[in-house]
């Protein structure tokens, strides 16, 4: 029997890859004084309709429960962040910085790269209209990526407004009932014919050349205010993100040679709280997948090499000496050192094989002439230097 | 909007909590050269119930995907961990010392403390049938509650053994296929009257006073083996541990008062890989789950104050100074130093006020006066010291 489809087993390996890019994540957003939070993986259907109408239902996997309530598993973090905030936001100064690290679902056609769960770093700024929050986050979203290794040519972060958009979109006849089809038909321009855009921005405005126009807003000025970072930033209006909750800037994250997927991509959503919850707070986020940053990272060979973190490996040289060295065991772990040994009687050359295998620093030997001496062999298995030592002073040599 | 009954949002206040226990369980598997592993949280449903009989639906959240497969959230991570390693052992030196922390899935009847998810630390061993293998496991759960703070009057080891069991049910006249029913009737003993249990052996055999005095075997042998550690436990033949599939040393960990669910239950289950992926090897295991663990901790006062982790606030005195706190903020960021400040205009007043708030170890003034000279103000906030000190000295006094 194999994973559902699109699901990942995380053996040891994979999952030090996810704990590397996890710890990174989580370190930035420390620095940056983000707070992490979590809610259910499940949650009540309502929650995502309500927010983004009943067509994403067709993405979700959602069910009956055995109490007869609609639920179904979280297709991104958003809402529920939007829930909790609005129930408990009184407990909590202004702005709020939140972050989390989901595993989110979403039931989509099986493609290459397309899986149907991800891992996703979500960062979010609640209570605060300035612009200055805006930067904050896309500062946070480039040093966690920084973090990981990447540089100024590896991602760019393409920054645009929907403001100026709307604006723009008014000023070419465009009604505000048919302003989120037009931002569809931008979204889609990179990925569709020029012609494909034209004929659906035509059905909407007679004035379809000056639209390609694109706005004129100068939004350098506000990526300035970034300082050195301005230098991972674009202004590019072709950015407008699918999603229909954005009000202010939105901006999205990606390789630079245009070979991947979005890395990230986030925004203002100023309307969301109260959609959701009642609370009219303005708030803005953004969200990091693992799945095309594992792509990029492993392109570029900043990937980890495995440490399976053991510090020692004891080779029992005389069984009679069991007992000794399970004690000795037990109290380098009560220290903080990480140990290994063969768990029944095994040939000397095959615990050191297996003390090579492990990934072990050192290799500790007990033998009876050693130990009655009060004295343990320790051997460098990098360095194969070997050296014996007292056991009063092992702990000091290995930590 | 709330959270689904059963279902807890972690504010940061509670994930600070969750990620302190994580942290000291990653931290104790990795002393015992345990590595971590994950696997999906969705299965398909036929891997819960070949192990568990189809009885097990009446307790998972189970459905139709919209690919017509059966699947269900896991309530438990053993079946995925015997899927993963049936797929690949052939890549790993026996035996495999895995651990996992998954948050798992019960529909179960709603009662005070009774969740519907929980996570729970899973640790196993595969490949070794030595006992040697089962002492293992018990000092990691017992090391893992003292990383925690707890100790020996904290809580018990009650340890156990099903063979000595099937013996004991074999000498009074309680055949193989009656021997479940058996375990179960004594499993629920602690928790109905002695009437009760009579009742059901007396339904399986006629010798239900021999049965009622229990197998007598001298576990306290394998006990001993495990040292120093070996205070923690008792024999208990009382515990069998509900599920079948337990095929040696059984054991579960309790509050030392009998007040709570217990904390943690393993043992041996040496035919359950064969059995989900064809490859024969034995394997042990236990779950130790966060919520009676939590409790216990929250009773004994060994929950961590919640510390936010900020270093440093930084106080702006003089808006045009914003640009430059702006770059510093970035500079000690990338020193690894965990900086706020206020993202708009605020008085100096209320700075200090947030600065406090956050929790922060130092508030570090950035004014005309000081910054001119290349100085800024240190304010060591639990203290109340304040003192000038050189921009360039500022990262070494902070970190």
């Amino acid at each position: 029997m194999n994973a559902l489809p699109g699901f990942r087993d995380f053996y040891p390996e994979q999952l030090a890859i996810r704990r590397h890019i996890f710890g990174r994540w989580r370190e930035v957003a420390r620095r940056y004084g983000f707070r992490e939070y979590d809610g259910p993986p499940l949650e009540p259907l309502e929650l995502f309709t309500q927010k983004s109408g009943a067509e994403i239902v067709g993405q979700l996997f959602n069910f009956v429960d055995k109490g007869d309530r609609a639920v179904a598993l979280r297709p991104e973090m958003t809402p529920t962040l939007a829930r909790m905030v609005g129930a408990h936001h009184r407990d909590y100064k202004k702005p709020l910085k939140w972050f989390a690290i989901p595993q989110l679902f979403r039931y989509e056609k099986q493609q290459r790269g397309r899986l149907r769960e991800h891992f996703q770093f979500n960062a979010d700024i609640i209570g605060e209209s300035d612009v200055a929050a805006d930067i904050e986050l896309i500062a946070l979203a480039i040093d966690s990526l920084r973090a990981l290794g990447l540089k100024q040519d590896d991602f760019v972060v393409r920054v645009s407004d929907r403001r100026a958009w709307q604006r723009h979109f008014a000023a070419a006849g465009i009604t505000d009932d048919k302003q989120y089809a037009a931002f569809q038909a931008i979204d889609k321009m990179e990925r569709e014919p020029l012609e494909k855009t034209r004929e659906k921005l035509a059905a909407l405005t007679t004035k379809v050349d000056e639209v390609l126009a694109f706005p004129k807003d100068d939004l350098r000025n506000v990526l300035d205010q970034i300082g050195d970072l301005a230098a991972f930033c674009e202004v590019d209006f072709k950015i407008v993100r699918g999603l229909a909750y954005y009000t202010g800037i939105v901006w999205e994250i990606h390789d630079r040679k245009g070979e991947l997927r979005a890395i990230a991509g986030g925004g203002r959503y100023d309307n969301l709280l109260k959609l959701v919850s009642g609370v009219d707070l303005p708030a803005l986020g953004f969200g990091m997948g693992d799945v095309v940053l594992g792509e990029l990272l492993k392109e570029r060979g900043l990937l980890p090499k495995e440490n399976h973190g053991l510090d020692c490996y004891l080779v029992i040289a005389d069984e009679g000496l069991r007992p000794t060295a399970l004690k000795l065991a037990h109290d380098l772990r009560d220290a903080g050192i990480a140990v290994d040994y063969a768990l029944t009687m095994t040939k000397v050359g095959k615990q050191f094989q297996a003390a090579s295998h492990s990934g072990a620093r050192y290799a500790v030997t007990i033998g009876p002439e050693e130990w009655a001496a009060g004295e343990v062999k320790l051997k460098d298995l990098a360095a194969g230097k070997e050296e014996r030592v007292r056991i009063a002073e092992l702990k000091g040599k290995i930590s």
